[in-house]
């Protein structure tokens, strides 16, 4: 699981930058960019866990994860001015966290004895439902809901992760490959700019 | 409680049919239409047994909610433009769902034990909190605060319905009179324009 | 504790009075504002037992909470005209809840054998997190995050909670002395008109 360790560091490190600077835009105080930092970073699998009953919910049980966040809002709160330099770096460490938060997802779902679908349904909302409360609180349609290829990656590599466990893959395999799957299905799509279709605004 | 299942179903598919056109008002993608038909139908519920502490929550354990807000989403994705036909329909699954949901809350909150007031608003919530969650994501003030008696139709029934077991009649009818009671005040209050007072603007 | 409950009074007044009246200025009907008054009074220690698995969450179990809001409610409805003359004493009232929900929120989290950080987080929300869910509930930027000092207050005085306890200060005096600081840091920065920095918007 270290390689998985390492994406859901980098992706933590990316979601709360995310937080940080959206809140930032519109121009929160350092209190309010520090709790939407948090809030992106935890808020999916705080959701996860609160629906599943696993509690208290992930965050209070890891002082890695609150650690980064902090560290990484301290960091970003005097970094600002030269942010749009790791523009193309904090993509992919968006785009490793993706991966790795679909899989602790998933992994949450099957110990509580859930459906496959219901698991693969556990790891988009751990990996995308972050930027989604994110974007609510900041008085926003959430993005993920209009723009890219993003919740999507993670229901593309949440399937394969089943169907490799079908064919007896050792679940570590599974689960590495899978992630690395929704890295590259997210990274490819913005790439060769890959959009989901919208249907037409409809009149009441 | 036949009736009630079947109340709940077509309550179901008209509250992941409103969310779907909602989002597609907003034009969302198509992932994000799913998400929203899956908020408004399964939202009020959710929040519900989070606060009570049933989890995990309903719909990770019934199969049928979740096929049928896939298969009412598919339907909507493509019947669209002809959806205006089945407004009136829709209005009376609606108003069917707001009596079912009503009664599996009060349900719910009987088997924690909790005191009646408490079930009311445990019934209401489940009823008409998917709408709520639904405005929220959308960026909406919710329309149940603002519109039409709704969630007041959940209250009265919510309340007979205890007033019925007071008289010692048996649950399983009692359950059945309330929804169709919500159902009736919700039908003839749009039949009558009826609408709840409003205390008019405050200035700070 | 019987101070921390007068405290606890007086803030669940003033915060289901807060969320009426924002909720009047948004044109609310009368359920709408009723729900709003329940929201912000009860929101962040909602969120809170979620977090940490302590359900059915705290109004549940506590009739004082559920009565004090509706009897706010109804006084506010018609006392509407005359709220402004009232308006020095709600801000002392929500001072008081400030600090009062502050400690109940360390308090539970002690209870869970929670780290003393996650502990002021925990407290800083039932503090603070009703105002959140109000404001976006109503479609607002949450103020908490734009003006003032009022979680900041809730983070000082509940880090000064856990200082004491360090110095063996009998728990009950640590919690009164904590939730007093809490409502002085409060009603000084607001006297002296102190605010949290922010750092200026930043261009994606």
């Amino acid at each position: 699981m270290s390689i998985l360790n390492i994406f859901d560091l980098l992706g933590t490190i990316a979601f709360a930058v995310s937080g940080a600077l959206a809140a930032m835009n519109k121009r929160l105080d350092i209190f309010g960019v520090l709790i939407m930092a948090f809030v992106t970073a935890v808020g999916g699998g705080t959701l996860r866990d609160m629906m599943i009953g696993f509690t208290p919910v992930a965050w209070m049980r890891d002082f890695t994860t609150i650690s980064t966040i902090f560290i990484s809002y301290l960091i970003i709160l005097f970094a600002r001015p030269y942010v749009h330099r790791f523009k193309r770096i904090l993509f992919y460490f968006d785009s490793f966290g993706l991966g790795a938060f679909t899989i602790t997802g998933i992994h949450q779902g099957l110990t509580f004895g859930l459906h496959p679908v219901i698991c693969v349904a556990l790891g988009t909302m751990t990996a995308a439902f972050g930027g989604v409360l994110r974007d609510i609180m900041l008085n926003e349609i959430p993005q993920v809901f209009k723009k890219e290829i993003y919740a999507t990656a993670c229901i593309v590599g949440g399937t394969l992760f089943f169907a490799l466990l079908s064919f007896n893959i050792d679940q570590r395999y599974a689960e590495v490959i899978a992630a690395i799957v929704v890295v590259l299905v997210r990274v490819l799509s913005i790439k060769y700019r890959l959009y989901l279709p919208m249907i037409y605004e409809w009149k009441q």
